[in-house]
């Protein structure tokens, strides 16, 4: 382990609002439940813009959306994710002066993310325009072990001069969530969604109630603070917030320190949100802060262990691979009400919804890592499978659910369906998530219980959108992963996926046939031996679009008679193309925004000869932008697994940095989860060659040359496995768990201990 | 003559709101410039729903269109056809009694359109609910000698009691544009665009002056009240409406007559609209209303006689073929700011938005009978040339025009551009348009003036917007007419139509290449010899799709791959099917909402054999629902080219009567003044089999067995041609104007009187 990989600190404030923009969202705290940017709590001067976003995941409002010609069936509605009530404030005072990083003198600062710990830290040795001089150490936590809970610790220790100092702790009701009128991917409006109903001080604990406009969901936040020592305490508040005044008498040297608390409970998860507030609070308050600290470090040793992985070598990307890894933790819903944000809890890019991010680009990294994580994101999509059944109908469809493209609770929230409902590749991205979920864990009950009944409905939904032309089955009018060519004809991707969503429902009837549980499941929704035979009918005769001349798979029926745009001649500042062409434009070019054909060879290689996958990648790459950070990973392994270990090296240095970087410049709105959990699969599925499979689990590595060395575990059928891999050898280790069968460059063995191979350089297939 | 078919009535008034509503539409007074809905002078009951609405051709507000995601280039305002003052009502009081409809008896009531005198005359046989009778005869017209004058005559007879008569004229100038959220072809919100800001009694005049709140634009509406005989008048007024009342004292048996004179007019046309309107009303005012009256039926006994037409026979739809033909010379603009809206003046459906069916359904009618209407509609078209260069860049393309698929001032309107601003072909129908008038009329100057450069621009952009491929030049990710099946390659209607227009620049410019008028434009928009070259090579490289299995033109590239939707199984209730069905369900399926490949049949039938032809028109015409009031008219004249006369009688029996008859349930909306254009084209381009080619003008007639005759009279190259046809010959006769060849069931004659033949029933071709 290098722990010191794990932390991550900027020193010597820069106080540029960029920058402060972007530290709010890389050093926000989450727990997957709650999600609270990283905001000065003394605030900032005016002028500054400032995003102080505090969120809950899977909590939202639902406001208009009003289409300019109100086609049948488009969505009119759309769920946002809320700011909820600000906690964060705290304002020193001291002798008419006020603490503050924008006015004396910064002597030292800095600002850590502990990983390890799983806290933000920020120091500060400051002096005063009159010359008084402190120092700041401000911890925060989003407790993992207690999800309702957000803790500040702020510790203030004045170096050269003693008296009354006055702290202020704020809790705001009365807020709004961010907008940007210049960025389609955001709000273009600012709204204030909640209203405070009730604000009561009980007690000690400053409590707001607030209600949405239109979900009719509740919100209770409850404010605790404890100051050590002697101190007098005192309350304002009016009907939206509340100041709680706590004065304290500060000796020269002497450490200040006051805890503020904050629990957030919705009316989603619990009946009386208010009640649950204060329990959260006293079961807090129950225990030591440096309990609830262990507890934290606890957890995250049990995460970090279970997805250890580490590289090192001439250039050390380890910490930015750490930092990625974190935000997976941190982002991830850990109940069925909640699942990933492409933001996760860190900004309002993409209003929070939840996207086919999750089931491509996390679960991938879950199933392998923490396998019960996904257990839960598959339960949400369970949750929402009634509504995904009336979007069917929405879409004209007579039988079977269709999953929305993006959404909260469950409905649809496309504003434009060209590439948002028209995407029903998210059909068979769930189903492909619980089939690999399978193939990792072989966990039966769960797909009986809740998995096949999403694979049968979905499964279902191909039939009624499907049709047979020359016995072929084609998929008509639907929108691959690449949104710059919408609605066309036989999407590779979604073909080769359907496909292999059809052939499993097969063979998850197959399986289960006779298991009671099984076969109440089949009666409760009418599925026949028919549909099962008309299910592998169809997989059997789907048409999968491939080009003889090129030699490669057509995105789509048309796609290759379309005229290349000349990426080249394009000025860099009209990237991404989406903010400088009118769709249309697009649509009538060979341009992807993004992996599209070549994501269906990473995930269904099998589907393909090798040369085919070979040329369509070399293709591909020459007309994809990129546009996405959804693109550049899913290269990245594929060129790892065509052997091109430079370029695989090249593409996943660029993505491990998107967020830490701003590579994408809108950091500042969230950071961007999909490609932290694809820089996970470049390493895993990529340079270590990571399949799983029906037959069993694969791996065949390789190793850039700029690296040493590099090593992971995984979770394979409940055993533990390691991988180390070197310049010249690589080591499979059995961790815990029983014998398992391993297939190592194509060749099977049995791992009972540890098996060492020489490096191989030529890989035709995992 | 039959001048009887131009009179059409309602006798006793039906009071139901739906009646209501429609009479509105269909007794509505317009001239092209202004518009009236037939509103009842004295109002109606609370909880009955009125459209009044007053309407200026070309006058609008703009207004913003939320795009829920604001992708680069969408349309995100839209320009709105205006409610204008209203000048309408007119109240009768007498002693303590009031007119209405709706109270006391109606003894007897009609409303008539006279079309030969262009006026609507309700008349009233009324007794109060105290007994007092009295008769009412009110006569509007908007006036086409004085396109900004609106009266109102207003006549009315106490019969059996005398007394003073109070009546009430109210101008009043806050007014809103109407609104149905149930119906995306209309508004979704009521909106006030105008805002009084000066509301004036000035010799007797009442002057609103109202401002929109973007476009900048100002209206000021002029009201005169002139009464008979001795009497009283008093304004009262406020900041937006003024009543003016006058008193008069009436004997049992004596008529009242009150003559409300309304002139409108726009900053659009008049730098001082106030002056203007005022001059206006002085100008009405200076010769007695009968004066006026007779000067609308002259006007109108020179329309009638450019476009007579009539049918008679067994079901003599003679009247609603009239009363079609009379709303087309009432919803034209007559000037270069304006064009002709899909419901005239007469509603607001669509918004008062300007689309192809001028050029594809309107101009046919025009051009052939009144050549210069044509002329000024073309105009419009090449006054908003500069934005329709303006709306290319903003749809990606380096040169060229595009014009926009619906607009009042020349800037996109299209909420959703898949049917909308895809509608590529605008261009085309915009170019076939010109060229039809020139093959009509042979006028050079114009062309030289004005068409060959929107031909030359809008060719331009075909080359922008196709490819080659395979030698062949394709145009992809365009929508052709059928609205069924957006985002398509090779839509054949729009290739076709690009391959006429790009041969059309290359024959205008070889035509025209020595005139040095014609050389001036070619040096400003910077024309050259190669791209002349590059337009012929385009135009006969252009790719037609075919079917050799079906032997028809498919409608697009993959329309053949696509399910046929089974039509027979759609429950009634759930037609039209946009209102029904989600668009993407729709692309995915074989079936058009209106004539696409039939109706490129239809303009460019020597593009095809004769063969093709009648497949396609057999093909689609079972995946042809018709729900656009644009396509039955084109299978009627395609049933009639193929010969099938039967078939051709039904669709023309239905599209005649299709507002008369509310046959789509919304001429409550405005009447759909396109199929009004297609029912002239069905008898003269369908029976008659007219066709105007560069080889000169041809004929076919056939005649339906239902009737005894029918005749027309057309305007070719300034020769005037009558036709007239019965069951057994056909006549074609020299009415003014020099001998002119004529082609008869394709074979050329010289006409300098009369030519007579028997009549064909096997007619390959025209």
């Amino acid at each position: 382990m290098m722990d010191d990989s794990r932390q991550f600190t900027l020193r010597d404030y820069t106080l540029d609002n960029r920058r402060l923009l972007l530290n709010e969202t890389l050093f926000h705290n989450a727990n997957g439940y709650l999600g609270v940017r990283y905001v000065f709590e003394e605030g900032y001067p005016q002028g500054f813009n400032s995003i102080p976003g505090q969120y809950i995941n899977g909590f939202y409002d639902i406001t208009d959306m009003d289409q300019p010609e109100r086609l049948y069936g488009l969505a009119q509605q759309k769920q946002v994710m809320l700011n909820v009530a600000e906690t964060q404030t705290i304002k020193a005072y001291f002798d008419g002066e006020v603490f503050s990083m924008f006015t004396g003198t910064i002597l030292k600062s800095s600002l850590t993310l502990d990983m390890n710990r799983g806290v933000t830290i920020r120091q500060v040795h400051w002096m005063s325009p009159q010359g008084r001089e402190l120092r700041l150490r401000v911890t925060r936590m989003a407790s993992f072990d207690q999800l309702t809970l957000f803790t500040i610790d702020y510790e203030l220790t004045p170096i050269n001069f003693s008296g009354e100092i006055l702290l202020e702790s704020v809790h705001n009701g009365s807020v709004s969530n961010a907008s940007d009128p210049h960025d389609p991917r955001n709000s273009n409006v600012s709204v204030q969604y909640l209203t405070p109903f009730s604000t009561q001080v009980q007690n000690n604990n400053s409590v707001i109630e607030s209600m949405t406009s239109e979900s009719g969901l509740k919100v209770c936040s409850c404010v605790h603070n404890v100051i050590d020592g002697e101190h007098t305490q005192e309350f304002l508040f009016n009907n939206n917030s509340s100041v709680c005044r706590l004065t304290v008498s500060a000796d020269e040297g002497e450490t200040i320190r006051l805890i503020k608390y904050t629990a957030l409970c919705d009316s989603i998860r619990y009946d009386d949100c208010r009640a649950q507030a204060g329990e959260e609070i006293d079961k807090a308050l129950s225990v030591p802060i440096e309990t609830l600290y262990a507890r934290q470090q606890t957890y995250l040793e049990q995460y970090w262990d279970n997805c250890y992985v580490e590289v090192a070598g001439k250039y050390d990307l380890n910490t930015a691979l750490q930092f990625n890894l974190f935000q997976l933790i941190q982002s991830v819903g850990k109940d069925d009400h909640s699942n990933i944000t492409p933001k996760g809890l860190s900004g309002e890019g993409y209003e929070g919804h939840f996207f086919w991010d999750t089931e491509m680009y996390l679960e991938p990294f879950f199933t392998v890592t923490n396998p019960e994580m996904t257990k839960c994101l598959i339960a949400f999509r369970y949750s929402t499978l009634e509504y995904a059944r009336e979007n069917a109908r929405i879409m004209g469809h007579q039988q079977g659910a269709l999953y929305p493209w993006r959404t909260i609770m469950g409905r649809e929230c496309s504003g434009y369906f060209p590439s948002g409902s028209a995407q029903y590749h998210i059909n068979g991205d769930i189903a492909y998530s619980i089939i690999a979920y399978y193939l990792a864990t072989k966990d039966d009950d769960f797909i009986i219980d809740k998995g096949a009944e999403i694979i049968f409905e979905t499964a279902r939904l191909w039939l009624d959108v499907g049709c047979f032309f020359r016995d072929q089955f084609h998929i008509n009018d639907v929108t691959g992963p690449d949104e710059y060519t919408c609605i066309v004809n036989n999407n590779y991707y979604t073909n080769v996926l359907a496909q292999h969503h059809l052939r499993w429902a097969v063979n998850f009837y197959k399986m289960y046939r006779r298991r009671a549980a099984f076969k109440r499941l089949i009666a409760r929704i009418d599925l026949t031996q028919d549909e099962i035979a008309a299910f592998l009918h169809a997989a059997d005769s789907m048409f999968l679009p491939y080009d003889t001349e090129l030699k490669i798979n057509p995105q789509d029926d048309s796609f290759l008679q379309k005229e290349k745009l000349d990426l080249q001649s394009i000025p860099e500042d009209n990237f991404p193309l989406l903010m400088h062409y009118h769709p249309l434009y697009l649509y009538r070019h060979q341009v992807s925004k993004q992996a599209d054909t070549v994501m269906a060879h990473f995930i269904l290689e099998d589907a393909q000869d090798i040369e085919t996958i070979r040329n369509s990648f070399l293709y591909y790459e020459q007309i994809t932008t990129h546009d996405s950070s959804l693109s550049e990973c899913i290269y990245s392994i594929m060129a790892a697994r065509l052997g091109m270990v430079e370029k695989a090296y090249d593409y996943f240095s660029k993505t491990v940095f998107i967020d830490l970087a701003d590579h994408y410049n809108n950091t500042r709105d969230g950071i961007h989860v999909a490609n932290m959990g694809g820089n996970y699969m470049t390493i895993v599925y990529g340079f270590g060659g990571l399949r799983i499979k029906r037959d069993g689990i694969h791996f065949a590595p390789i190793i850039p040359e700029q690296w040493e060395h590099y090593a992971f575990h995984i979770s394979f059928e409940g055993n533990r496995i390691g991988v180390h891999v070197t310049a010249d050898t690589c080591r499979f280790e059995l961790l815990s768990g029983s014998p398992t069968d391993v297939t190592v460059y194509n060749k099977s063995y049995r791992l009972d201990d540890t098996l060492d191979f020489d490096m191989q350089t030529k890989i035709p297939r995992g």
